[in-house]
């Protein structure tokens, strides 16, 4: 498979619009049956306030995982990122209702590089806070 | 919560022994449903073989999932890991049987830092490829 965006097309500065990914307390039991990271913080409300968190909150991976998704659906091509970092810098909190939380990911383009690729950094907020921050993915382009 | 492992009691060069991580099909269906990442290549052999695939292969962020619950199961908290960062070099193949493919990882503390954190390094091979490589976490011990 290969991408869909051109390299060639690609300007350094240029934005990627937002997306806003909705999580779920059932994301989150979804995401322990998948990762299998059963912690309690991620689906029991009564042990997270007890560890002395605000509520359950989301896996670090789960947010990790929506962003990279952001990067592949813009690409054009699930094996696009080829370099991946991030620095979990705040708690996504997910609430016990229909609404969930949600997941703000929007990305710029910040460096061009050899081979058609380029260094896309990303911003993932819940609400008004940052959940990832020096968040960068080196992406293969067509 | 708080790490287990304490930052004075660990020595750069220090290694963590290998854990294996067994991959299934099945985990990558519920990987697919728990991340909303429903590309074919990671449940249908034959569209991965029409693109050119060896076989169904692991979502990379399954992969990398698994690397950070070593970290994360190594320090005592699921919250240790501040920094996560890695490389896909290769994909890991999952055949349709019972054994499914297998997730090697191990790690060395390469660099002690401020305030109790270390930089482990990390390793995760499948048989004897490497699928991630410049694999790094920054964690938070006690």
């Amino acid at each position: 498979m290969s991408a869909v965006v051109k390299y060639d097309e690609i300007e350094v500065g240029q934005e990627i619009p937002a997306v806003d990914y909705t999580v779920r307390r059932v994301d989150l039991v979804m995401y322990a049956g998948a990762s299998g990271d059963f912690n309690q913080i991620h689906w029991n409300e009564r042990f997270a306030k007890m560890v002395g968190l605000p509520d359950v909150i989301a896996h670090g991976m789960y947010t990790m995982a929506q962003a990279g998704r952001f990067v592949t659906d813009w690409a054009g091509d699930p094996g696009a990122v080829v370099d991946f970092g991030v620095r979990f810098s705040s708690m996504v909190v997910v609430p016990d209702d229909d609404r969930g939380a949600t997941i703000s990911v929007s990305g710029v383009v910040e460096e061009k590089l050899e081979d058609k690729r380029v260094v896309v950094g990303l911003t993932a907020k819940s609400g008004d806070t940052r959940v990832l921050s020096k968040a960068r993915a080196v992406v293969q382009l067509a």
